[in-house]
């Protein structure tokens, strides 16, 4: 195997060494975004998409991550040529620092991480299970390092025999923690939630896909078994069937027509 | 200057090189749960208290803080005795642990450290100026290391001339993001927010003196100017006048008698 490297504001240092000190605002008061993005065969996916909304999570965090896109960029390369992990996915967070009176930001720190990934074609006709739960998350719209409420989610999921979460709050459908949610009407209309989520890459491009009646709406609660296809997206899982809700089976119960079109569109545009 | 060890499960660590892994699930999801105590000439205060918070945040958020309580107290008083720091602040902080996926809860991370803290008795007088803001903290009633909100105000707060955030959701007024409201009503009433709250050490103290006509209860925000004295507290504040909220002055714009005679008592069980 490989000797594996991460990145601590400009420095190569061993993985399993990877260390910031605990006075660090993410450890002391949970603040702190990131973004991830995958390589396949050492080439970086969506990655100017991925770093513009680095750079805007950062700056609605009022945290500057010390280096332009550009050099960021020569960062990301770098590592990528010292690690070789051709298929892989890259995090690169951005923490609130050293606060010496532990609650006040200070010069952040940028680490860049780089782990094994491989994406599981095998997923797709599986498809999951989503629980929803009643939850809006805090400053939806920034890619911020707060998964408290999903990680604390893990064990009801578990209970419930579901695969993942499906946030709503009030009468809105929002998304999944970690991946956007679109559905398919009657009509055709491939719906996703318009606001209080964070706008995945992913979902942008499926948005963008020819030949989709493809909309931006309020998805509400009530009508979440009205639907004959649904489906989450995000850089790790591109496209999943969602086959039951709450224990409701979506449409005949098997990975739609539509969902899979747009899951081999998106193949098509990214894994070569 | 003395030199000042942390406790990183179980070892004892120089301060300035305590560390723990990047991918810890503090740093990677936001998730940890803390509890912070003050020692005055060497003795912890409201110890028991404290402890008993952090056991409960700790199995709220299904994490083994790997050592019984009394395990924990001892640790304590040997970093005391090792640091010899009179008068500080501890903070206990248990964090997700390590995980390889970044995600799934692991064995905790256990990290103890020490700061100086001498309580300014000056500020009493100065009393503070409150800005709300409308957010409901989740999971309230635990003690998690999530502030992403309250960083995140911090710049408004400044532009708002004002010393700290109110927290009210709908026509609920909750809590400060680090410390318990209290509102003296023309009755003489010492009401204070009973739910969707953290129910504060030195909230607790205050609600149990007595000869105060103490009361928890529903807080409307449109009620917010009908107040004589409010006053805020917490483990390193103990109780600070509000003498402003949104620009508007509370009462006669000085610290009431009521909260004095409350501030006195709280010094008399606590500041020795």
């Amino acid at each position: 195997m490989n000797t594996v490297y991460s990145i601590i504001n400009g420095k190569f240092i061993l993985k399993d060494e990877s260390a910031i000190l605990i006075s660090d605002l993410a450890i002391q008061r949970g603040y702190g975004i990131f973004d991830y993005f995958r390589t396949i065969k050492n080439e970086p996916v969506f990655l100017e998409e991925h770093l513009n909304r680095f750079y805007f999570s950062a700056a609605e965090m009022f945290m500057d991550p010390g280096y332009t896109q550009s050099e960021l960029k020569d960062l990301i390369k770098l590592l990528i040529e010292k690690n070789d992990i051709p298929d892989s996915g890259i995090r690169i967070t951005l923490t609130g620092g050293y606060a010496a009176d532990g609650y006040t930001l200070s010069r952040p720190n940028l680490l860049i991480t780089q782990s094994a990934f491989s994406f599981n074609h095998n997923n797709f006709n599986k498809g999951i299970k989503l629980s929803t739960f009643q939850h809006q998350r805090q400053l939806p719209h920034v890619k911020t390092i707060d998964y408290l409420m999903a990680i604390h989610l893990q064990k009801l999921i578990k209970e419930k025999g579901a695969d993942d979460v499906l946030y709503y709050h009030f009468n809105e459908i929002t998304e999944c923690p970690r991946a956007n949610i679109f559905f398919i009407n009657s009509k055709d209309e491939v719906i996703t939630p318009s606001k209080n989520i964070l706008k995945g890459i992913t979902r942008k491009k499926i948005l963008n896909f020819p030949g989709l009646k493809c909309l931006e709406d309020i998805v509400p609660f009530s009508e979440i078994n009205n639907f004959k296809e649904a489906f989450i997206c995000s850089t790790t899982k591109n496209v999943l069937p969602v086959l039951e809700i709450d224990g409701t089976v979506v449409g005949n119960g098997k990975p739609g027509a539509i969902t899979r079109s747009i899951y081999e569109q998106l193949l098509s545009v990214k894994e070569k």
